[in-house]
């Protein structure tokens, strides 16, 4: 009998890469905001989500399990790459087991919740894992700026995926375990109808003060205004994903504050100023600092998942800051922006300080899922090699201008 | 006589795609605004920079005559655009003229000079005479986004070439005409030395306060804040030319002013702010107004040259706003910032207003010119296509969950 499952399971892996064909060849379909409440609304049929989810989560699946396909042999080789692309593999398995089972069947339903839980414990820690894959790829390899753009290429698209497959299967398991939120009962899974903007700023501001006293002993002061159209400040309100938002703020503080602190020693710190403006399209939230900003040289590599993986130091030899806002969080919270078509820029001023902004839709149907599909451009793009810049490369070598001088 | 002049002469043109072949074989050299200074110092000398510009020049030249020839046919064969041509054909015979005469004869160092002050005037008007092409090209044929691309792509090169060459000439002449700037007798050519960020934030305000005046019979006031290094509040100073930082903050005044009226109509006018900032590798210089604001959606369409060359409206009809800001301001400005090595960048919050931050190096020895070299690279970007987008367009239309509905 286990031999027999044993066999079962390797007839079912061997049809894997048929399967990611079949599905790749499909385009995910972005959903708004608007139509994730839909899915979520007093008519919410469990069986059409189920539907949905068992067609879409494959493809959304497919198309990025190609693109894994794509990495370089070196880093697709490496242990934590190859455990993150089987986690892909055994939940694209378990997904389409359902492909044929009756929607009618509630203990079928149920189990589709529960298949959807253990997918997504499953995959909770892909991020540390790929970037410890990014890690060993990079102490064996020069890190040269055509290899720093492919990672970044590939890397920008995989946690978008990521995130989009992650909303999907909240929404579904949120919305039909049966119960509500009890904190939250107006949300709908995890997406709150009437988000109050300054709300969700207050929380990540406490949560990364508590931080910073914890490391420095003190903090600076929050200052937050809302501009809610020509000259009115009341409160923004917009319907969103809190949590998503809360991840950016808490990000943008932390980064705020460490900077804050260490321009400061020993001296009063200006507070971190917070300006929400609502608009036609968009909701803009700017975080600003005086922490004596960073050349603007260096910003691009501040969202860099290639650069900002330097290994560990060594413990003792040097300690690494507190509040660091090295590693990802730049990255994957500009990801959260733009996922439903905002944004997330930093404007410095070396010197004085730095200006984060956060660009979201103030329409809920403007807010559409921004997806990447595996297609003739995305295979292009992993075949980027070096190529000559098509701008003079500046050099620091003073020009010879011996070689121009006349003879007298 | 005439005849053999005019056969003289068709003779040089028809050798003339030979010299541009040669010559745009060539990278040009970049300078730095230090060794634009050591040209024109005290030891200047006149044959070298002589030696250097009959080379330097057709080199600069050539290479950008090599992309206007890569422009699509029905655009290069529209009537402003030949006369461009002919211009570019037309200098680059008159200094190839020099290339075998003799710099120890002051005469012909003279007629270099006088030679260098033609070619300068004669492409005067080369700005709106090419937008004049686009035009007439872009009322036969549709604006799509790649249309778009490869416009904006060569007009970036094609007027930061012609930047670089005019600063050239200018050096030259200037250092070279033989007397001193009596304005400022410590420029060296066009660049100062010690040049005063705030005065030129002032100059640049007044002009575009008068002309503000003058159509609305009212301005904002300026509030000017400058950062030199920790908390100090000095005035900043870098070796720059001044007309260039001019251009920009005049352009940028000019924009932040009409926001600010338009927005506050029959209200007290909000200031606009400046804030100068110098660090170890930047000086940043924001000019933030409560205009109101822009869609983020647009802010990249303000750069673009192909969809802010509208023809002019009909006289009577429709009238232009004063002060538009549109026509080629934004861009050109943000050329004239990155030519060393600088940028310019709008965030605006809609429902607030703009920042505008002109990003500029601190140092003359990394104020190193940014020039378009014709290779590989260049030629294979002239020959984008339109492809498939690597990210899923989100439509408008309601996703038809109707399909995945399942039949009771």
């Amino acid at each position: 009998m286990k031999f027999v499952r044993f066999i079962m399971k390797n007839a079912a892996m061997a049809s894997i890469p048929k399967h990611v064909e079949h599905f790749s060849k499909f385009s995910p379909s972005p959903l708004s905001i608007k139509q994730f409440l839909d899915f979520g609304s007093i008519n919410a049929c469990e069986k059409t989500s189920f539907a949905f989810l068992r067609q879409e989560l494959p493809v959304r699946l497919s198309n990025i399990m190609k693109e894994i396909n794509l990495l370089p042999d070196k880093l697709l080789s490496t242990p934590p790459v190859q455990t993150v692309q089987g986690w892909y593999v055994q939940s694209l398995m378990e997904i389409l087991d359902f492909l044929h089972k009756n929607p009618d069947d509630h203990k079928v339903l149920g189990e589709f919740v529960d298949t959807l839980v253990t997918i997504r414990n499953r995959h909770n820690d892909v991020v540390p894992t790929m970037a410890q894959g990014i890690i060993q790829y990079k102490e064996t390899f020069p890190q040269d700026a055509v290899t720093n753009q492919n990672i970044q290429y590939f890397l920008d698209r995989f946690y978008m995926s990521r995130i989009s497959i992650r909303m999907l299967i909240n929404q579904h398991t949120l919305i039909f375990d049966g119960t509500t939120n009890p904190v939250h009962p107006n949300t709908i899974g995890s997406i709150e109808p009437h988000c109050q903007v300054g709300d969700v700023v207050q929380d990540a501001y406490h949560s990364a003060k508590m931080l910073c006293e914890h490391y420095y002993l003190r903090s600076p002061d929050l200052h937050l205004q809302e501009m809610s159209g020509k000259s009115k400040q009341q409160p923004v309100s917009i319907v969103y994903v809190p949590s998503h938002l809360y991840h950016m703020l808490f990000e943008l503080f932390k980064n705020a504050m460490r900077a804050t602190i260490e321009r400061h020693e020993n001296r009063d710190l200006p507070p971190v100023h917070v300006l929400v403006s609502l608009g036609g399209e968009d909701v803009s939230i700017k975080v600003s600092d005086k922490g004596g900003g960073v050349p603007f040289r260096r910003i691009e590599n501040l969202f860099s998942y290639l650069y900002s993986t330097a290994p560990a130091p060594q413990m003792g030899e040097h300690v690494r800051p507190p509040l660091a806002g090295f590693g990802y969080g730049l990255p994957i919270s500009r990801l959260y922006a733009k996922y439903f078509q905002g944004d997330l820029q930093l404007y410095s001023m070396e010197g004085h300080g730095t200006d984060a902004v956060i660009y979201l839709k103030a329409l809920s149907t403007d807010s559409i899922e921004r997806l990447p599909v595996y297609n003739k451009t995305a295979l292009r793009n992993y075949k980027v090699r070096q190529a000559a810049d098509d701008w003079c490369i500046p050099s620091r070598e003073p020009l010879d201008l011996s070689s121009y001088k006349v003879a007298k």
